[in-house]
């Protein structure tokens, strides 16, 4: 309850204070995936790193720049997505998302980014919804492209990753773009 | 969506930042209803203030000590319920409710109370939910028995309201005892 | 100095920060007496343990929310009492104590109750003091009764104890009781 | 209560949060007498303003920085006096002190320094204790002359007040010192 | 001094707090040129809103994530200059810029963007710089250029001015470039 | 860049945040002289601890009421010299400095002094400028005296060192003498 649905065995809900076991669990098991393209999984040795995380995501929640959702699937927590930077000002957002591999490859994570961007324009009435991913992630950014988001540059050396400095791709979807993809779907 | 139904014209969803002016027009269309009971009335005096208010529910939703849910009724705001206090070493929180005029005496605030409830003690894990009413406040007292919830003191004085010191009764119930409730429904 | 009188071998001081070794030593030299009722002697394992929760009892003091008294006998710290919680806007006060062993037994703790209902009543102008206790807490229920508080009602597994949940005893007595009590004596 | 007597008329007692509304009184009631040495009197314009004077003192008293105590006479809040700053490193404290014309000129504002001496010497475990006073101020340095005080030296213009800048005139006594001069009294 | 010229009558100074009245005599004398581009033009009202804002920037320069110099021409403020996003992980960081009408056309701008850009490049030790401008804000995309950044993508309607939503040009150096391109000038 | 020079080998530059490891070299190195007179060197243990004074430094740096500057001599940073207390309201500024043993003796210390005057009486309009240091540090004694600046007072006992307490002596030097000195000289 309190969620959204994303298909019949997998649904959204704002991540909680209660879940930060889980997602613990789920980082731990996920590790060597992740750290390749994000930074936190090094600084995330124990539950209360995962709970200190949702804490702050719940404080950016309440000042409105970020919101985090989990990504329940068959009832386990499977990933996380959500806008992680809001600019209320521009009416933006740039999202984020990860998911494990055990839920990875049934266009789970797609579906998950459509709910998100369907709430965050149609409820947060935000005009822009942008996403990054390094070049040579090549998972992420295959998610961008089904999406149907646009590639509006690339941005040379942009992140330090674990195994040097790589360029990042610049995706978006504007809201009146994203009604109009709806409507022919 | 991020919601859970109530019935089928009713849900209830968390209190987020865009909520802002919907809950003062809410509050204000209710000013004299509500005023003898909720001390916070006379200073909700522009939608900044309800939206100060909503900031502050998020932020103690976030240190996990507060949950306000919104009551939506016919795609409109018609209410307000949700656990004020968690305390988490004793497994408990105090819920507290109000619902405008427009959408009362439905049943629509009790069956809020119940999905506020079911999600505390299965979601939450919570071993007892309190609630507490002014003696005078008949409605309220209405609400707490219907939900079956048993009257445990009345403390005297405890309240000081617009038109003097009141007191207030108690009620509570277990999770043990709204599972087996549950099971006779 | 800057103490109230209790008898002729017992004061009261507000607890300041240098008395936080003294604090110390008296809880750990009471820990098997105190651990069943008090969910803080397992996180006071040191002096900086005792030091910081003078600071946060004095922080809760500057912004008018509780006070927090040493019990002083014989020129030894003997235990603590005061409201750990104020409700201003009701005229309100909850109070709490505690005694080490070595100073029980002599109604010491029971004149220091009535030292500080005295200070909240005639000088805070409080109109409710209300005190608590586990229903198998047999001293704490004594020292509230002989201080002739009324027992208002009994709250259903409020406390979870190193034990278990245990049922709480509600006690008060209004300010207007508290006076017509004194000139009785 | 809680006081700490300075003869049979006077007592101190730790600035409280509900002595705001007698302290804007007696500011206000002195203001042409402080306000040509003391900065904050300008900006004590509403109770208000004193109730947060004494927020941020009993802050600082939580910290250890500081401690301001109400010189009570005859009942009425007369003046105030403490150490405004305390360095626990260097064990020392600088005292400041002021009293409302009513009271003024009967030893009264001395009688409560010698209080305040005393308890930072004999409780506080303090080793210096300081005093400043503008060079015009001819009845502050009269204060810190019959405590005893030495005067150590005069700082060039080291206060801006409305006439302009003045010296000052530093004064300390030790620990050691005090006690001498107690023994001999 | 505690600068860095720029050329024989331009420096560049961090901004100060004492700085606050000159900065917002050249907002104030700018509001026309800068409110097109500038969100903030709208919210400077007052020489305490510069005085905010330089501390606030000081602020963010004590956290690592910010550097706010002053441009000074013939002994005035005359523009700001500097990086108001620094990403330490990724060793990059986004510069901003603007110069009033008086001191403009006469290439300061460029040589001052050259001396930030030197800076963070040979001080800090920063791998990428980057810069944004509105597409139809033709001169700072001019300055971009003949700093000699590369565009890298147009960010579509990521900007809401005043005038409406508008598209954003991503300019970029890498410390690898910069340096090349010093050695050929 | 962004300096004040002070002769042809030595400059002033504001203490950073990426100056950390310097500064903790530098502490290292100079312990044994240092300790005497310096409380802080015993808790500066890793470059971390030194991290964390400059970023401290530079939020008082923000607040108005401190600057540390480096001293760097042929390229390396040698001491620290600047204000620890400005009290706007007085016009006035307590300096402090200190240089380790390689660069010592050669007039860089009192040189970078007098560039911290000349700093806060022209450009910060400060009027009294102050030093103290403890009566056996003869060395930080000296170089007050070489700044004409005036013994104003000795202060009994009022520092605490390794060795106990210590006398201070108060100097300082006034913003028309600087200027007349300057003329002279």
């Amino acid at each position: 309850m309190f969620e959204k649905p994303v298909d019949d065995e997998t649904a959204l809900k704002l991540l909680e204070r209660h879940h930060g076991e889980d997602l613990f669990r789920l980082v731990d098991a996920n590790r060597k995936r992740l750290r390749p393209w994000m930074g936190w999984v090094e600084t995330t040795r124990e539950p209360a790193d995962s709970d200190a995380f949702i804490r702050d995501a719940l404080k950016g929640f309440a000042e409105g720049t970020c919101i985090h959702f989990g990504i329940w699937h068959r009832g386990k927590l499977a990933g996380v997505v959500g806008p992680h930077t809001i600019q209320a000002m521009n009416e933006s957002a740039e999202i984020g998302y990860w998911i494990g591999r055990e839920a990875e490859g049934h266009g789970i994570l797609t579906r998950s980014c459509i709910a998100v961007i369907d709430y965050l324009v149609d409820i947060r009435g935000l005009n822009r919804i942008e996403a990054r991913c390094a070049v040579s992630n090549h998972r992420s950014r295959r998610v961008m492209e089904r999406l149907g988001m646009q590639h509006e540059g690339t941005l040379c050396q942009s992140v330090k990753l674990p195994h040097g400095f790589e360029d990042t791709r610049v995706y978006a979807v504007l809201a009146a773009e994203w009604r109009e993809r709806r409507k022919r779907d």
